[in-house]
């Protein structure tokens, strides 16, 4: 026998299926929802069918847009020479924050993984081997994760692109900003030291 | 600028305005609508919708219910002569999962707050009284939070009740089990020594 009536017992299985949120969290989003007004749950119901219907990917880079291309690859501003690939959409954020980086981007969706049986064909790579045949790219910085497959990935790219005529750059790995060495693994220490830099 | 393309900027917003969900979980979420196929999230939106359209309170318990009479009330193997009194909805399941408890439900929707403005009139106490003037009802679990306001509501309820000849109870207060003495405040200790019991 359902806990709650039917609606609200199909709310919170359905919050239920969202990531990092259980059943008490599910609850406590269903009671919200049941209290605020209908208006708000409308926004929100509108919201999430919005995502799906009006999102596509930019033709030149794959980032999530609503428009043919996206608003980086829209802005005459940015710099087409040169170009920051990254695995995942949220990545661009990160790099945005920073406000140092006035090129392009281009989203790979995913890295390799032999593992998982994702190669180089499941990735959005032919489009950026055509767009560096355009001639207008001079640098492509890999900013893949810096994990086994985020690694194998810029390794990857770095022998196919290179050949193509263009700088092909890693992001720097070593120890974050503001932590303590004391925490620090031994793999980040020793890219840490790697990329050490005169002072 | 926003972040992202406008109706994922809006979707995170939206996920941003529920409780608990800040903008590193909103943007999770908001990706995994957008990852997860156009069925899950019409579904979703939809139960969001219904929650609104098709939930009211019972007639006579108040608790939220999708037909006239909540399934407590519409049950015939619950007992009707024991009605247990909770602040909110969500209460009830609290009881429910103890499996000791098969009597009727009363959803007073708050508990007496007079620094908040809430007053006897806030709540649904008016219903209640009239539940028993029916006469069927003899005795009334008061089974609002360990509060001052719910406290303070108890001692409301047992006063206006009483006079109606119905037994008013309150439910247990004391160490909670499985906990350590060490960590209880001296309220709780003071509730456990008063509510003690000869073994």
């Amino acid at each position: 026998m359902p806990d709650f009536a039917e609606p609200l017992d199909r709310l919170i299985n359905e919050f239920k299926r969202l990531p990092g949120i259980g059943q008490k969290g599910a609850q406590r989003l269903a009671f919200h929802v049941l209290r605020s007004s209908r208006d708000d749950a409308e926004h929100l119901s509108q919201a999430i069918l919005d995502v799906k219907d009006k999102l596509g990917l930019c033709s030149v880079c794959n980032n999530i847009s609503d428009s043919d291309l996206c608003r980086f690859c829209r802005d005459p501003h940015r710099d087409p020479k040169v170009v920051c690939v990254v695995e995942e959409p949220p990545n661009i954020i990160g790099i945005e924050t920073t406000r140092q980086f006035e090129g392009r981007y281009h989203v790979l969706h995913g890295a390799l993984s032999p593992l998982r049986g994702i190669g180089p064909d499941s990735l959005k790579i032919k489009n950026l081997v055509e767009r560096i045949g355009q001639g207008e790219i001079e640098e492509i910085i890999v900013a893949t994760n810096p994990t086994v497959e985020g690694e194998a990935t810029a390794v990857y790219l770095a022998r196919l692109l290179k050949p193509l005529g263009v700088t092909v750059t890693r992001i720097g790995m070593g120890v974050p900003v503001g932590s303590d060495l004391e925490f620090a693994d031994e793999v980040t220490m020793s890219k840490a030291i790697e990329g050490r830099r005169q002072m």
